[in-house]
């Protein structure tokens, strides 16, 4: 039975949660949804906060605005990590080897399943595989040369 | 005075050039040019691959735009990843540690750098600079997880 323990703590600069869902996977997935969420909401309050700076003015509906894009941009890279930290962990599993084609099957797969899930154009979902996995082979060796 | 030494070697499945500029820096910058340069040109192959496949047909003409698209797109994701290696290792040679912080700062001063090599829109530098650090800091967080 998965049993589901939520302890947090809170630091000065930094909040850290940890979720523990008693699965590995599950645990790694849920860590990169909330960080890569985190990630994308923070890019979203910095592009919004650029646009208020430049136009000079802070109006609640441009807050309100920046709320939802925050929500909807880190839920949407938030998911886009989880199944890709997901899937390359699943990787390492099944072939018990870590190395760059962990990456690229992971992101070729999580590549294809973004694209169904938004649209389901067969071409545009194979090219979006190609080029997750793509991307994701080039995070890797860039991850391995610093 | 930097010296500059070209060894190759050949192996059966992959191709290793070792470039060495007589400076950390700029042997990074190479590196990353050659490596993501060559799975960027890969992805576009993968990707006319898939076209021809579903045609069924190959013709010199294909072949060609292929090659174009190669050479295209390997120097430009070749050029990104290396002002991104090249920022990276330098922010971690001025700031003398190694965090996710370096790649933020090295993300975002390589989005401004190809926005505004592309483009002189100066909104869209800044907001090209805040994506780039978000998405370097996103793959710096999920190299830490797996």
């Amino acid at each position: 039975m998965p049993r589901s323990r939520f302890s947090g703590s809170l630091n000065s600069p930094k909040v850290d949660v940890a979720i523990d869902m008693g699965n590995p996977i599950l645990n790694l997935t849920v860590d990169g949804f909330l960080k890569i969420g985190t990630v994308a909401a923070t890019r979203a309050v910095a592009e919004d906060a650029y646009h208020c700076l430049k136009k000079g003015s802070i109006s609640s509906h441009n807050f309100e605005h920046t709320l939802k894009k925050m929500c909807k941009e880190g839920a949407y890279w938030g998911t886009v990590a989880g199944v890709y930290v997901g899937m390359e962990y699943g990787m390492e599993r099944i072939r018990g080897t870590r190395d760059w084609k962990n990456a690229m099957i992971g992101g070729a797969v999580t590549g294809a399943l973004v694209s169904a899930a938004c649209n389901s154009n067969r071409d545009k979902i194979v090219i979006d595989a190609i080029t997750g996995g793509a991307i994701a082979t080039a995070a890797e060796f860039i991850n391995y040369l610093t």
